[in-house]
């Protein structure tokens, strides 16, 4: 006989989970601390829209929603840059047309929990963990004004960076944790509809204003408006959350910034007043089970910031993977929980540190002309070598390459692209037969010294 | 008015705490999870014994309490190493004939409590935290079978390293926070007083049998016994806690291991299999304070592993330097836990790498020929240019240079000794004139690289 499972969290991922068990024939149930977003009202000013990427639509297709989800979202194929001086430029993501897709949250996460209730889930709304014994797996909730026990079989943290089992695993013994947040927060703000209601900025682009050590970003949704947020530092005497104190510092500060951003923005000043400053916190945690009793699967187990759009792909990736394993180990939970952290963990973490470096790159880098160049030359050189060079953006997003693997082969990236462009007139003999000659030389030594990571299941198409 | 202090733990920190806040004309209140030890009967096993250096008992002299401390300290001038083939070293700590001093916790402890409350303050034993909101500085403690609700106005968590005031911060936005567990334990184990009553061992010093990647030591105490810890992997297929089953397990890795020391622990099987395995935490927390709230002191804000036996000691010179503050700053709270934490923050992390460093020095280094050389050429050089080279050892335990500034020293001085030892035929030439010029050159050159750093004030006798 099955065991029986719970799952924390009806988000995202602990819903995707819910699908993916109910359909493996497990009797799943799911307490979610909010109330049905089916039916309230969203708060909103939290969000972050979405950036679907291939590991995302994977796991959609295995829930059988890949279809559904379509619809209602937008390919971004590649980043729209505004400059300080009014200039834009546009750097494509893939050498293939590839696009990461913008995707309300909320309403991804309505459809998943039907889609979750349908394969015979059962979500319990507003009940709120409050405490789990990682040893029995009692669990305590706060349900109205009442305390509600719960004794659960098989057990699944899919609760997000602040989980309560999570918590529980911190108050054992020999489990290392860390919790970190990046000196920056972030306020949503919106650009609206044209008054024909079509798109004020391109369309098909993830808009950025890279200001260095602040950005702000809009993503299309399908209604023609773009959401947009501003990533910020907290603290300082200038450009800063704390700075900005009356509407005239923040109109002041916009309209010298993000000039061309603040006339699509009717709204920035209520914008800016109502909506929360948020923060941006990382996790890391070990172990991620105990025994064949319990599990921490997304944010919960690895909570990263929002700057490569992976959170909820890699959370996602948790589910397909967990699955391969349950193909493999049939219901050997000890075998299979002990396998999705020997394989999940290094890629939870080394995701957390990629979407670290991407934030120094989206805000700072990519207005750096140099750093354009080397986008071209990345283009350029998997066009040229497409068996042998696969840039890292390229396998974050459009590859099922593990974030582990990723980490290791941008030393040997950098390296690479460091010496050509280090080469004197590289434009005026690119095209040379003896520097190709050298370039075949060069990316065959790159592709050696990293052919034999594991670059884990070609991404479909 | 003053404001009046509350206190989470009545351990040696917040004790010392205690009597120094009493004293500057608090009114202080500690809760304490366990009964009083100075009426109930303590638990063996879980102590290791500590060593009071300079910092500590410039901490204990501020409190008065030095001269009652000193009949019941046991000066350790030195390391005993005892090898695998039955030979014994022996290393000299200091170039001065300074000391560490074993000292029992508990008596130190009870001493501590008595004089916290001759200064006036209230200790309220058998009261768990079980929650702080860190905001509002309302405690919930469990009381027998009650809950009790304190409301607190200067609040400091000195509860250890899982104390219930930074499990509060931990909760809270913005609170950078980790814990990690080292692969080792430890297990308390015994060396009875002679049959007339003295030591069998060298009563001064502290004794280590270095086995590379595992250790036992063992530290005098009053009535002639030792208290010995082994510090062992808790997994492995065999030197670890997990591959000593039975009885007849630790017999034979007793007999081939430490063979010396097997023949005067006749209660080794009895204390192995009753007394617990206990791991090994390290902390680290930012920020250290709220507002003129709380902050957080001891081992609640840098829980470190004892290889240094600095544990106390830095909790205690938290204390000493928070006096200092309050000197300076009056009863401006705001300030005084501001540069508090900005003084003692860095410090903390630093006496916990140290500590980490130091196990891997006593359990492996220390059997090492070459370590043994070095530590022979750092008396020496401490001795040759007594203003300009103390060893990194000498500087932890026989001085108050901030912990942060040795770590920072170690580098230069690790390249100047290797410098030295690399010289060919080092002995022959270390008396000639030539080769002192030299030296004194590199020890100049040394002295100026680290001279500018914040030395702190010189130790007292």
């Amino acid at each position: 006989m099955s065991r029986s499972v719970t799952i924390l969290g009806a988000g995202l991922v602990g819903s995707l989970l819910a699908v993916i068990l109910s359909k493996k024939g497990y009797k799943v149930t799911i307490y979610e601390r909010r109330p049905d977003m089916r039916s309230a009202r969203i708060a909103a000013g939290r969000s972050i829209n979405l950036a679907v990427s291939v590991r995302g639509w994977n796991a959609l297709e295995i829930a059988g929603i890949k279809e559904a989800i379509e619809p209602i979202a937008i390919p971004m194929f590649g980043r729209s840059l505004h400059m300080p001086d009014g200039s834009a430029a546009y750097q494509q993501y893939g050498k293939n047309n590839e696009a990461i897709y913008s995707v309300s949250r909320g309403e991804l996460n309505k459809k998943l929990m039907t889609v979750a209730e349908e394969a015979g889930a059962t979500i319990f709304f507003d009940h709120r963990c409050t405490h789990v014994n990682v040893h029995t797996n009692e669990l305590t909730f706060q349900h109205e004004d009442k305390e509600v026990k719960v004794q659960a079989d098989l057990l699944f943290g899919a609760d997000g960076a602040f989980s309560a089992l999570r918590s529980g695993y911190v108050t054992a013994d020999r489990v290392d944790a860390s919790q970190f947040y990046l000196a920056h927060g972030y306020k949503e703000l919106t650009i609206p509809p044209a008054e024909d209601g079509g798109f004020r900025l391109a369309k098909e682009a993830l808009h950025i204003w890279p200001r260095h050590n602040y950005m702000l970003i809009a993503l299309p949704n399908t209604d023609g408006s773009f959401t947009c947020t501003l990533f910020f530092p907290f603290e300082g005497a200038e450009a800063s959350f704390a700075a900005l104190k009356s509407d005239a510092d923040v109109q002041a500060f916009f309209l010298k910034n993000f000039p061309d951003a603040v006339e699509l923005m009717p709204t920035l000043l209520e914008d800016f007043r109502n909506n929360p400053t948020a923060s941006l916190i990382t996790t890391r945690i070990f172990p991620w089970h105990m025994g064949d009793k319990s599990a921490l699967i997304g944010d919960a187990a690895h909570a990263i910031v929002p700057f490569y759009g992976q959170g909820m792909n890699a959370g996602f990736e948790d589910c397909t993977v967990l699955l391969g394993l349950m193909d493999e180990y049939g219901d050997d939970w000890e075998k299979i929980l002990g396998a999705y952290e020997q394989k999940r963990k290094c890629n939870g973490d080394a995701v957390g540190e990629l979407a670290i470096m991407n934030f120094v790159e989206m805000r700072d880098k990519v207005a750096d002309p140099v750093f354009l160049e080397r986008k071209r030359l990345e283009k350029e050189l998997g066009k040229m070598f497409p068996e042998q060079f696969i840039s890292i953006y390229e396998m974050v997003s459009f590859s099922h390459t593990p974030y582990d693997t990723v980490m290791k082969c941008i030393k040997a990236q950098d390296a690479l692209l460091e010496r050509v462009m280090n080469v004197p007139n590289l434009k005026t003999i690119f095209e040379t037969a003896a520097f190709g000659d050298q370039l075949k030389d060069w990316v065959a030594a790159y592709h050696t010294s990293v052919k034999d990571l594991d670059f884990g299941p070609a991404a479909r198409k």
